[in-house]
C-alpha cells in the first residue's frame, strides 16, 4: 500500500533543527535533511548529494548552506549549487530536490509530494490548541516499527485501554460504554462519554491532584481524524454531573508520519487547561504519555510482524471498529484520488 | 522444499506449559500458542487473533481461556471466541485455528497439518524408552538455525563421533568400524558395533562408574530413525564379551521439529538402566550431552549455511552415507504422497 | 554489476596464514580457505567441503593437508581428497577447488577466474616498492561494507582530503590546485603539484620531524590505477623549490579486493624513504593511515547505501572526475572482454 503524497507531514520538533544543527530524517520513504538556513527558515532537502551520493547530513553548515562532507559541493537551503570547490563553473544539472517546508503549531511540516500543490492552508487546523494561548502543550516522539496506520487504527478504538494500559487510562468503565462514530468526505469523529464512575488510575490521579480528593467522574473521549493520520483526542474528565471546566480538560494531538512500510515516526503533544503554570507536571505528562505509548509500540509491532506474514488474510470486525473503518476507507480513497490525478498529468 | 504436514511433531515440553503460563512456538512455519485450559489439558491454538492480528500469546489466562491483550476478545482451548468486549453477540467467524495436541512420552505432540488426521496412534512408538517404568530418562532443547534434516543427517551418521565429538563420543574406534543399514518403507536402521577396545572418553568415565576400574569394551549403537525425523538410539558399553545388561546401557531420544526452513526445535532425551536413582548423573548427562549438542549445532549451522549458498551443486556420498540417503528418500516420498493426497482432495 | 574474476587479488598479508593456521575469507563471491601445505607453501581451496559441504576452514592441517572437522575427510594442497575415513576407496571427484595462488610484494595473491589464465606476470608490478630495499614498507587491513569500487573512485579523487581529512592530509590548498588527468588501454594517472605552501597537517608534521622546523613545501600527489582496484599513490613534500628527495617521500599502496558486491576487503601499505629504520615510526604511520582510512569507510559505506536506494539515478560529474571516469570505463572493457571471451569459449 502506498503512501498519500500530497499530503503535509510532520518531520520534526523545531528544537531538533536549531541554527548549526542538521537533521536527517526519511519521510515516505525519501531520505531527507533538515536545517535552517541563513535567515533562520528550516529547510529540507533530498539526502543525497548529486555528485557521487553522499548523505548530505554526513555535512556541516556554513552561513546556512549545506557544504557536502565528501568532496564539498555546497547547496542553498532550496538545494541550488552554490560552490564546486576547484572549478568556477557550476552546471544547472547540479542541485539536489528540495521539499516544501511550514513551522505551524510546534511542528516543522513538509510535503512529499508535487511541491506545485502544497498549499500551507492544507496543514490541519485540528491541532490550534497547540500553540493557543489558553492551552499549555508538552509533548514527545515514539519510533514505532510497525506501518503508521497501525498507531491511526489504534488511536481510533480506544476499548484497548482497558487492556494494554489497565494500570493508566484504561479500566472497565471504558469497554462496558459505547461509542458513536461519525463520517464525512473530510473526518471522521468517534465519541465515548462514561458518566458517573470511579475513574482510570491516570485521570484519577489527575482530578485528586485538583480536587484534594476522590470523587466519581463523567469522562469524555472525543477523537478527531483526518488523512492521512492526524488525530486530535479530546478527553478528560469532571466530578459526576458538573461542566467539563470544573474538572481535568486535556487534548492529546497525534502527528503519524510514515518512514517506511515497515516504520513511523509518531510525535505526539498533550495540550492541557489544568496545572497551566506546572511545569513539573509538564515533565511527568511526558514522562506518562511516553511510558504509555511504550505500551503501544510494542502492541503496534507485534501486530505489524504478524500482519507481514499474513497478507491478504480475513479478520473479523466488531463494533468498536467503526472509526478505524471508516478512516482507512478515507485513506484509501485519497490515495486512489492522487494516483489517477497522477495517471491524468501524466497523459 | 515443504515439510511433511500431516505428521506429529514434539512442540514442547510439558513443563514449559505449566497451568496459567502463555508460550509461543513456530512449528512448521504455524506461529501457536500453548497453553493449559480449565481442566489443564494443554491445547494449541494459531498465535493471531482473528480481529486484529495481534499474537494471543500477548495476552494472559482467564479460567483456562486465553485473553487477547490489545482489544479483550478471549478464546476457549479450541480457539472458539467467548467474548468480545462492548457487545453481546458474537459472530461464528469469530475463532483461531486449533491444532490436535497430545501429551505422551514425556512430551507435547502437535499436528499442523489436516486435523481429520490426526490419528494418535501415528505418534512414535519408539520414544516408549522416555516414560517406560525400568528407564529413568531426563532431557533438554537445542535451538539450531538449521534446515531441520541436516539434524537427522547428523544423528544417521556417526562417524562424525570421531571429529566433532573427540573429547566425548568420538575415537578412532568408531571410523574404522563398519555399519551396516536396513530400510523399509517406515523406518531406517543403522548399527555399529565395536567390540574389544579402549572407549571414548564418554563411555570409558560412565563403565569406570559403575565398574570402578578401566576395562576394554564392546559398544554398540543402534539408530532408528521414522520419518519425519524422528531418531533413537541404543546406545551403550559393556566389558568386552560380556553381555549388554553388564555394563552401561543409554537411549538417546530425538525429536526434531521444524521451525522454519532455516530454524529447529531440537527435543532430545537421554534414558537409561544404568545408575537411575542417582539425580546428580541426570543433572550430569544433561549438561553433557548439551554441550556435545553445542558441538552439533555449530557444525548443522555452518553447513547450513554453505548450502543456502550453493543450492543445486553436487555433493559426492561415502560408504557411511547409506543411513541418511535412505532416510532423505522416505521423507521425499512422504511429501510428494501428501501433496497427492492434497491435490486429490482438492478434485 | 559483475567482477572482474580473471585478475590477481590480494586475499591476505602472509602473515594471516601462517604455518598450521587456517584462514577463510571470501573473494569476489568465492569462499576460500587460506593454508600452508607441507612445503610451505600457501594455497587457496573453496571453503566447502564436497562431502556434506562443511565449511573446510572449520577443520585442521595434518601435516599440510587440511581434515574437514565433520566427517574427516583429507584434502591436499590441490584440492584433491586423500582420505575418506572408514574406506580405502576415494573416487576421482572427491575433490574441492583449488585457486592459483601467488606470495609477492608481501601480499598473497588469488585468481578467481579461470586457473588457466593465471600468469603471475599479470600481478601488477607498480606494488616493486613494498619489497624494494630502498624503501621501507607497513601496512595494515581496512574491511569496509561497500561495492570495492567506491574504494578506488575515493583514491582517484584526493580533493575529498580537504573535507574528509581537513585534520590529517586535507586543507584549502589541496582544492585550490587543478589536477592533470592521463589515461591509456592499461593504467590512469592522475598527478596534483601543489606548489609553495603551508603543508597540511600530517605532511608538516612529518617534514617537521626530519628538518626540525616548519616551512612552506611542494607537495606532490600522483596516482596510479591499473584495474581491477589496484592504485600506487606517490606522496611527499619537499622545502618549497628543493629536490623530493630533500624532503619526505612515501608511496602508498592500494590492493582493494571484493568480498562481495557489498564488501571489501581493502589492503594497504605505506612505504617511504624517510626514517626508514625508526619501528616506531612504522608503527604510527600504520596507527595514523588506519584512523584517515576509517574516515574513508565512513564515507564510502554511507554513498554505497545511498546508491543502493538509488539504483539508475543520474549523477553530476565535475572536473576532478576524470580520474574516476576514465577508470570506471576501463574496468567496464575488462568484464565486457572477460564475458565476450567466456561466451566465445562455451561455443
Amino acid at each position: 500500500m502506498p503512501f498519500i503524497l500530497n499530503a503535509w507531514y510532520v518531520a520534526a520538533w523545531p528544537r531538533e533543527v536549531e541554527p548549526g544543527k542538521v537533521l536527517a530524517r526519511t519521510i515516505c520513504n525519501e531520505p531527507m535533511v533538515l536545517f535552517r538556513d541563513e535567515a533562520g527558515q528550516a529547510v529540507a532537502l533530498e539526502d543525497r548529494c548529486c555528485h557521487r551520493q553522499m548523505p548530505l547530513a554526513k555535512g556541516w553548515l556554513e552561513s546556512g548552506t549545506l557544504r557536502c562532507g565528501y568532496h564539498g559541493l555546497r547547496f542553498d537551503g532550496r538545494g541550488k549549487c552554490v560552490e564546486i570547490p576547484g572549478q568556477t563553473s557550476i552546471p544547472p544539472r547540479a542541485r539536489v530536490r528540495g521539499y516544501p517546508l511550514v513551522e505551524r503549531y510546534g511542528w516543522l511540516w513538509v510535503w512529499p509530494g508535487d511541491a506545485a500543490k502544497a498549499d500551507p492552508a492544507l496543514i490541519p487546523a485540528i491541532f490550534t490548541r497547540m500553540d493557543h494561548p489558553e492551552w499549555t502543550p508538552c509533548g514527545g516522539t515514539t519510533y514505532v516499527k510497525c506501518h503508521y496506520q497501525l498507531i491511526s487504527d489504534n488511536l481510533l478504538d480506544l476499548t484497548h485501554e482497558t487492556y494494554i494500559h489497565r494500570s493508566s487510562l484504561g479500566n472497565q468503565a471504558v469497554v462496558e460504554h459505547p461509542i458513536s462514530t461519525k463520517g464525512d468526505a473530510e473526518k471522521v469523529v468517534v465519541q465515548r462519554l462514561i458518566p458517573d464512575h470511579d475513574p482510570a488510575p491516570f485521570w484519577k490521579a489527575m482530578l485528586h491532584r485538583k480536587l484534594g480528593q476522590h470523587v466519581n467522574a463523567d469522562r469524555w473521549q472525543v477523537i478527531h481524524f483526518e488523512p492521512p493520520a492526524n488525530l486530535v483526542l479530546d478527553v478528560g474528565v469532571t466530578p459526576a454531573g458538573h461542566p467539563r471546566a470544573d474538572g481535568v480538560e486535556g487534548c492529546n494531538t497525534n502527528a503519524i508520519t510514515p518512514e517506511t512500510e515497515d516504520s513511523t515516526w509518531y510525535f505526539w503533544g498533550f495540550t492541557r487547561k489544568f496545572g497551566r503554570d506546572d511545569a513539573a507536571l509538564s515533565q511527568k505528562l511526558v514522562d506518562t504519555v511516553a511510558n504509555i505509548f511504550e505500551e503501544d509500540r510494542e502492541a503496534c509491532e507485534a501486530v505489524h510482524a504478524v500482519m507481514k506474514r499474513n497478507a491478504g488474510r480475513a479478520v473479523i470486525d466488531v463494533n468498536a471498529d467503526q472509526g478505524t473503518i471508516l478512516a482507512r476507507r478515507m485513506v484509501a480513497e485519497r490515495i486512489k484520488a492522487e494516483r489517477a490525478g497522477t495517471a491524468q498529468a501524466a497523459e
